[in-house]
């Protein structure tokens, strides 16, 4: 019942980025106090009986839920970001696109050896930038407890990528 | 003392993004629970007594402290992004930068005519990019009841562009 209710909110906006392509637009459910409430609780419940230390959000829309999951877990929220944003000693993780590169960016200190952690994003669609945030997140020395997402895109099977962590999805298309 | 305490979990960091420049690093704020709380504190604070329908908080690190904003404030939370990320019908207003110019866009449904809204970022600096967000804002029939900022670096003097409305920082340098 809780899953319909988000879903209520989620919209498909049909041709974007491309023509073909079914976007799921979260915009409706950052709108609704209530749906961003429950949302929060079905992101966290997997992982409550469980030590996380950091709450790493993937910019820029991990960004969102990303901080109200560190405050439910009463965890340290980190900033995955595009080249170029993070200011200080960086470390940096390139991974593949559709077509070319891109590279995430982890401030160097952000992360303390051991650290127990829970990557966070909006949308689970290849992979590709999920295994990245683990492997720059196990580079600093932190421990990926598994990931979270509002919508996973089952169809594309990005959870192949990360089958060797818990993953956690409010809903599945 | 609360604003000493915040303080300390602001780092510079010299000559970022371009030498000469002090960079204001939010990071070390993100990363406790305690700081978070009190920031989110003292910035609805000031708009308590007022209504606030909506929240914006402007791409991307805008999103950070906007959707805690929105929970407190019990108000829908809306994005202003980056030209080309918005699925679906947008409302767009250019602005102007050191070089050259850039843009914003909001969803068109986003805003209902009338609503309150409360405009977000994380710094205030030349205000470029505030003012541009209350006139997109407006265009879409939103009631602009102010701006609130987690740090405002005054010696840019942003707060003259914007200095028709409501103004609330957290820190001041």
């Amino acid at each position: 019942m809780n899953n319909e209710f988000i879903e209520s909110h989620i919209h498909d906006i049909p041709d974007f980025p491309k023509e073909g392509i079914i976007f799921k637009d979260i915009s409706p459910l950052l709108a609704s106090a209530k749906a961003r409430s429950i949302t929060t609780e079905l992101l966290v419940r997997d992982f409550r009986g469980q030590t996380i230390d950091v709450v790493v959000g993937i910019e820029s829309r991990g960004f969102l839920f990303g901080m109200l999951l560190a405050d439910a877990l009463n965890a340290k929220f980190v900033m995955l970001r595009k080249p170029g944003k993070l200011p200080g000693a960086i470390i940096s993780q390139e991974y593949e696109l559709e077509y070319g590169t891109d590279t995430l960016e982890l401030q160097e200190n952000a992360i303390s050896p051991g650290d127990c952690v829970l990557i966070h994003d909006d949308v689970l669609a290849t992979g590709g930038t999920a295994i990245a945030a683990a492997q720059i997140i196990q580079k600093a020395g932190g421990k990926v407890e598994g990931f979270n997402f509002v919508i996973e895109l089952d169809f594309i099977n990005g959870r192949e990528k990360i089958k060797d962590y818990k993953i956690a999805s409010v809903l599945h298309y």
